[in-house]
């Protein structure tokens, strides 16, 4: 099966790349990419669209102008993106104007601050800078208020860097301008920290964050190992997917029990893991996941779902239960959260950023619509937005990564 | 006036350094360091002796055997120090033996974990990591109970490598060895991230906080730049001195609010620059100490005293203020204490780490006791440990530090 | 085509693993992943067999033993692949004996250092230090004698981390011991700081010497832009492929001029480029490959080859250039190879080694020999030594990462 | 003896920090700070007077202009001095201008580039980056012709930031303005990486460096422990001083040889111990500051003074003496310099730079010139051009900071 994304009409304008060095080989409309890399897939595997720059494209750059939005949580490398967006757009395609919308969609509204023109000069220094020089915000807007505001501003591509609730707005964006019939290209870029989207393989900032996370694992462990009876809690992000604890959790290799929330287990199963490895070693490292709430709270059944409180849920579970041993316990809870995803993105990540960027450009450039920019087997193609946004991506429990975690920190199945 | 301290008996044996090159200049006994450096200081200022390797030293080094302890919370440099005093007992002494407790004062008593042996190539390479090696931990223990520890240890030096509390107990053991009539010298190391040692100007492990601290704002600052009103509140080390939080604010240069228990602040004024910096500007960056509860808690007096929540007290008190006022504001509330605390210490800590072990042993070979090296105006002294712990260090509200965070963040007086 | 390795034997050893939680899905021995990706590849694509643990094994692990030895020039991760060997060897399986072989395959030889037992103890923390805690050492020895030497200390799985002249070398070996019939597993683990290993997407030290050079870079930025006509030229390391060059590049975002040995350039061109950089911009920031020498050294004959002074080559080249026209210019050569590949792996790289290292013991516990771990598209796959050493990995002019530089530069083709 | 700098004349003015929370202890003109904190200094000690913010100033705020100029190599901080220089004029004292001349003196003759206003918004981010934004140079040029550059700017204070050769240039402008009548405040500001000026206890940048040096150190010592007789050379900045190399050598507690300029060797009696050292030891790290060619050079009479090459000359030293010896060694020669010099201030440095950069403008605020911001046990104070260039700071052959290293390698005397 062969997945292709909508399009706005056909590609008549000689690409400007075409007369730079810089792109002698553009990819052709009928490339495409194996979603399975096994060799026992069958023939009819899925097919992906391959991203990049084509010969021809369907916007004058002359006449065009783009906008750009941040929306949800922060992540290491926003600025990069923003910056090679404005770059690629100006410098690669020559496009006359680019808007930098303020605090997410917000900003596309009525009630939004106003807008600003994003120059190359204005975006130069902006990727040694952690957070969103754009400013970021949650929630959801009006479509048809938010297609009004691209209208006013002349805007005819749109460029939305978000996580699975800015892909639904993205899509409901592209979906009321084409009700109108506006040529308006919607393309979203994938944010996550939590690299939880599916059809990515890896999301921009997830490795700085998985770098950052491994740095407090080793200072936990070393809180742990300092005292008698030792034990430090650290939660990580991930509300729904482990990958951050997962992968830290490889990274430090001083981790004694690694929790996520693919992967259920039982309080009581895990209290006497650690008397166990209290009694045989005299410290222990945990790391949570943020979305293990709802494996702690069992009878308690009002923590379910409170999932940003699993690592203190947890201490307090560690010093009652070795309170009522008549053993008390040194319990350290370490949440870094705030302090790992507003930094500024790492080279891996600075690299993925700018990847992405110029791709999402070459695809708004050819009148491609209502998709997102995706990543399989460290390929970039074309998703459609109500692909992306009906599938998610999660750790498999019996994967090679949850594998390579049980081996690292010799813990048993907490069931 | 001129302080010396106690010595078990006058210097009758020959230096071991006198036989090689690296001590050519020793210290003579009547050397001694100005406590004020003010050209107005009067003639009888206070005088502390120099600490130094002298000629002629107390001790048999090969028939001594030393012991060291750390107690306290962690500080970076722990690590560096303990491997220096091994080192510099053996390869610069040739004593004969170096013992280190467990987990504290407690490893001096019965229910306390074996001590072990320490050679110079256990201690290589521990420096390269966190926390202590050895094991710390808070808590009184009997005098008379550590001493028979020692006697039975054939222990004639003890090194004590913690904060007040420790040097207290230091001063208890070397009370109750010279009741016996017991030649045992106990000499106190300072050890508190926070800096507030009297008769020290720089503690080990405070300079790699401050470092640490000043990244922690600045990833709180692009936090609360990337939201719409966004105020980060990031409560630093610090129960009774300002310090970490003072030097942190310096040198990261983006704060906007610093908060130190030496200034007492009054909540609504504080409360109304907030209000006036986010119509401003858009976003706020508040660092607080810890030991700030005090101003926080007005009449709601059960607060007072609750040293470590003051952070999360002030990020609860904005959020309700700005409701009670229909503007909610977007507050992020960072502890990073137990991140910062438990790393290595930079280079400049390492070099300090190094120079007051080797000062320690100095000041021990040549039979001089209770006392703990101290440091003014750059040069190492030894201070009585009744003088030490009679004593403290604040932030001065008028000096020049505090003079530097007011310039440096604008903020008025919260009275 | 499907390519197999080759086999000691049948495996009729139950897996210790099963008996464990850590391996509920075993990967079965017809698994395989395809090389290419391509949607329009052909059905008769390139197959490799699948890499992970088996149910069933060849060596009993409690009579076997393991040799592991390191050469060639460092990498970023070389601790963590032998930390992680011998966990999974001792952990994992059982196994009774790992031996460490000390500076490359001379510790083979009856000429090397006497090899050293490698307990779990003894690895511990090897892996926050860089370097090899084994030793490495180039150069090529006798395979007759090496196999002598594995013979002598019965081992019968040997793993050698190392380049292209260490794979040969295990090739050498694996074919000895076949000759004389006897029992021995030879696995290869690729190392290559430079990314140039065929069948293998992503070398472990790769990412961290990115990293490093982006870094170096941004400072060579700082030098150019300080000075009036400032022009930093870094080399980097790249022999014969310009990976880490190209990588850096785009994750610093700084640099004005990029030359790799793939990609042929013409001094005059080049140089008439820094001209109109400097007479636009003031400053000029270039990278270059240490393999890019053949380019520079035009009539000047006696240059071709001598790849490690390209970068001094240029920058003498470029002052004699602006001497010639009466403007000199102020340029600064930068070199850091030997800071870069001697550091500690970054997290990135580190859970790289982790599997790496766990997927050669598993086929190594399989009976496979002559074979090395290679990952295409993310997966690990087994790639017979034969094979590994008869194909190499370039920068792909005309691919996606070259044009990412162009565009990320702006640099002009040099031709 | 008391100290103290030229004034333009009286007092006269109501310093705009009296109507400010922020000064409210002002400094009188007759604090000062002994030079000496011995307690043995004879009470005719020398004595400096303390800088600091006045309560009467000689400069009308809101008709005064300043300047800046950054001259000499590079040193961490650069961007700090000069931001809480614009800072402190504008917000502190309400200057209404300020100029940046570009490229050191050279901005201030007619053949430099145009100086550009600097406003609080032009330095805002200005210290998240390494080297001088403002450019810098080295090099000589006219009083009279830099004094008519002020006189046309109307400027009437300007802030050199530099070495020797600029506190010799701000001293000739002093002059020259005074022999004018001009009322120009000059006010140097001392910048050595190398920390070698007198009457100032650390330079701004020299933290920074000893930091990244030691880790340069480490990376040395993984490479030098990773092949048999492993020999790593690495060369730290100091033409004339060795601090750098010294503290770097203390911090990372793992060199074997330490070599400064101000403590002969002879080649033969180290290359001895090189011979020693790698015999008992397997490898060895040396760390040279780049000042010590003249002990090299011997008889080849032609390597004096060429100071920038110690390191590579003892390289090839020890090569061709193992040579000779028919037992080649494996030496890495190391220079980090350009790397080490252009990155941001660390944390400790940049609050330095900040004191540093407001003590000046409170000087030049109250009509005093021809003086640089010393720093004596920790105090700033004025000290006079004439005075700071006559003399110099050099690490002391018999003192402390040499023992700690004599202490921390092991090093026997090479004489």
């Amino acid at each position: 099966m062969r997945i292709g994304p909508s399009r706005l009409g056909t590609c008549e304008v000689r690409s400007p790349l075409r007369d730079r060095s810089i792109a002698t080989d553009f990819v052709s409309d009928n490339q495409s990419v194996r979603l399975s890399v096994s060799g026992e897939s069958e023939n009819d595997d899925t097919l992906f669209e391959r991203a990049g720059a084509r010969d021809a494209i369907f916007f004058d750059p002359s006449k065009s102008r783009a906008g750009i939005v941040t929306c949800g949580g922060l992540s290491p490398g926003l600025n990069h993106v923003v910056r090679s967006l404005v770059l690629a757009l100006v410098h690669s395609y020559g496009c006359t104007g680019v808007i930098g919308y303020r605090y997410g969609y917000e900003g596309l509204t009525k009630k939004g601050v106003t807008a600003r023109p994003l120059a190359p000069d204005d975006v130069r220094d902006i990727h040694r800078f952690g957070g969103s020089f754009l400013g970021a915000s949650r929630g959801k807007q009006s479509p048809e208020e938010m297609v009004d505001t691209l209208l006013r501003d002349d805007v005819s591509m749109l460029f939305a860097i978000g996580g699975d609730g800015t892909a639904r707005g993205a899509h409901a964006i592209a979906t009321e301008a084409a009700r109108r019939g506006l040529t308006l290209s919607v393309i979203g870029i994938p944010k996550t920290i939590d690299n939880d989207v599916a059809f990515v393989d890896r999301t921009f900032g997830f490795e700085t964050a998985v770098s950052l996370a491994s740095d407090v694992l080793s200072a936990a462990h070393a809180e742990a190992r300092s005292a008698r009876n030792g034990v430090s809690v650290v939660q990580l992000m991930g509300r729904d997917a482990g990958f951050i604890t997962a992968a830290a959790t490889l990274a430090s290799a001083e981790v004694n029990v690694c929790l996520i929330p693919e992967v259920p287990f039982s309080p009581p199963s895990l209290l006497a893991y650690v008397e166990y490895r209290l009694a045989a070693r005299g410290h222990a490292l945990i790391a949570i996941a943020e979305g293990c709430g709802a494996y702690l709270s069992g009878e308690d059944g009002d923590l379910r779902g409170k999932d940003r409180s699993a690592g203190m849920t947890l201490k307090k579970m560690i010093d009652a239960h070795f309170e009522g041993l008549g053993a008390p316990v040194n319990v350290k809870y370490i949440d870094p959260s705030y302090i790992i995803r507003s930094v500024t993105a790492n080279a891996s990540d600075a690299i993925l950023c700018d990847q992405l960027a110029r791709h999402a450009v070459h695809a708004a450039m050819t009148g491609r619509t209502n998709l997102m920019v995706g990543r399989i087997h460290g390929e970039f193609v074309h998703v459609p937005l109500s692909m992306a946004t009906s599938s998610v991506r999660r750790v498999e429990p019996h994967g090679e990564l949850w594998r390579s975690v049980l081996q690292a920190t010799g813990q048993p199945s907490f069931t």
